[in-house]
């Protein structure tokens, strides 16, 4: 028996360590990725750009020129706060790292698992409030839920991840008006939906967005940030970790994310593509195929571990879910671009032949 | 009264945000950073290798080969575990992490102060036991408050900062045996020190080191390192958050921290200055002037906060300590290069002229 056996918390000994799969040279289309690098005459700019960034100083400590990027890109009115973190992840971690010991979060699942996950790295208690069949929200349970745990925050991917829909807006917004709780609308996937809560903040006091640039090219640079009211961001700013963003990602993101009229040309890319390559997983019989506001897709497939085996041995990964959850076979695919899903779809296809 | 006043513990509102003051064009000889830039050479190598991150990719989640770089660069065996986070911040926030509800940190004053905060944003609770009169451990009443407080956790620097000196080996030992608790030696500071317990790894089960390349020459990476037995890493790592490890720093980090040579270096031109600085402070009148293992020195200076105030008119910016607890009338001057030095102390010597 190690040291370490007696003396970490058993909770946290008892999880398996996430093991992400190295994809070597296959077509990626399991984790949400965008398939547009970089052209070469930008990267030339990027880096003679880079060249004066002085790595022997610390990084500017707010950031400020990022949050200026940021907000030009995502056009975050200037009334809200903006607080950055290194991905969503350790804003998540930082929100529950704000609630006080014996907290509840609340959310939904399926629905992204760093919620629960991070409830248990904070200690706090974790309830996750089923979605109806069709991954829809359930708002009566949640509210009976809100009213019986009295959540401190409430977490809703929007869209959600993994089934890729947005949820009833009207639902929603009875549930932050129902609620004590900070309510954390995860728009992870914005760029590739028709609706955000970005404008509705001014509206809710207790609402607060999260968004990434993981998922629109850069999940490089792991660069996530949350948007509320400016005085609830300058308090939430005190659990910040000093110099929390590094100076390449300031310096970097300083000079890619300006390159709006290019990501927002390669979204629509992504969203002409998720059409297309929805329409043509629909045509397959035996599929069920889910509508998605995301840059990825849910299906539900026949022999779904087979075709993921498949696909792997074709050179094309994607997530088998077939095992999780109330996701019993399903499959999600990440939107890649015309030439990874048109090979994508041939295996598909040739596996049900 | 906003949302925010009502919703977030008092204990974390209570807290004055941290203000970094902005240096401008100054010397700036505040925050421990190495004054050596990246030669042009080495820029332009660099800049070269960068080109061909995917930034539209996630990094590597376990940063592979940046763990084999600073292996090689630090000489850390290979029987020892690895784990890398954004500065040693992010991973004392792990460690506290992993602590139960209720558990206590123990540490020494005055010493690094993210271990208390820390402990305040994790809703751990915090005990720091004084220094003697001369900066040195009070092995007696460390050994008391062990059996008293039953720590958890106990962070010792070493060498240790603000004060720079690094405590008595055989005093350390005797609290690493007579606990229960993980002892983490933070050495960010090793590349200035005469001594290290990275080896020591191997005697003490309960024994964990962090170290930094935030003091030779790339606080702008944000990157930090806990080392200790496998058993130990393995499980700590679970509480990792995903993906941590930017593309950008694993990239550059894998480049530009291969130049062990020349990190060594200068790394001996400041223990160099800071014998030499070391030696001219002394010889102002009034000024006591602590022993250093570190690349800053620790002065007790009559009229602390006008000399501070004059360094900073004269474009001089160093660390004022003179209102901190048990730190009456200190300065604490980073270790820069030959200039630099000699140009805070022409200075120092004309304002106590």
């Amino acid at each position: 028996m190690s040291f370490i056996n007696n003396w970490l918390r058993s909770d946290i000994q008892a999880i398996n360590a996430y093991h992400v799969p190295p994809a070597g040279a296959m077509i990626k289309l399991d984790a949400m990725e965008s398939p547009f690098a970089l052209s070469d005459e930008l990267t030339t700019q990027y880096l003679a750009h880079l060249a004066d960034s002085e790595l022997n100083r610390y990084p500017n400590p707010s950031a400020d020129e990022l949050n200026q990027t940021l907000r030009a890109l995502m056009g975050i009115p200037g009334e809200f706060g903006v607080l950055l973190g290194n991905g969503s992840d350790e804003l998540i971690q930082l929100l529950a790292l704000a609630c006080k010991a014996n907290d509840t979060i609340l959310s939904v699942e399926p629905s992204f698992v760093m919620y629960d996950l991070i409830a248990k790295f904070t200690r706090l208690n974790y309830q996750g409030v089923a979605l109806t069949q069709d991954y829809q929200l359930d708002a009566e349970r949640m509210l009976q839920a809100i009213s019986e745990y009295k959540p401190k925050l409430i977490f809703i991917a929007y869209p959600n991840n993994p089934t890729g829909n947005s949820f009833d807006r009207a639902d929603i917004e009875r549930i932050i008006s129902a609620t004590d709780a900070m309510v954390v609308l995860d728009e992870a996937y914005y760029a590739y939906a028709d609706d955000s809560f970005l404008n509705d903040i001014s509206k809710y006091p207790n609402l607060v967005v999260l968004r990434t640039v993981s998922k629109i090219g850069f999940a490089g640079l792991r660069l996530g940030l949350l948007i509320g009211a400016k005085t609830t961001t300058e308090q939430l700013d005190k659990l910040r970790l000093p110099y929390n963003i590094n100076t390449l990602t300031q310096v970097s993101g300083n000079f890619l994310l300006k390159e709006k009229a290019q990501i927002e040309k390669n979204a629509a890319i992504i969203i002409q593509q998720r059409q297309q390559l929805s329409d043509e997983l629909k045509q397959i019989t035996g599929l069920l195929v889910y509508a998605s506001q995301a840059n990825f897709i849910l299906f539900k497939a026949p022999k779904a571990q087979a075709l993921f085996d498949y696909l792997k041995v074709h050179n094309v990964l994607i997530k088998n879910l077939s095992n999780a959850p109330k996701l019993t076979d399903c499959l999600r695919v990440t939107v890649g671009d015309e030439d990874q899903n048109q090979q994508f779809l041939k295996i598909v296809n040739r596996f049900y032949k």
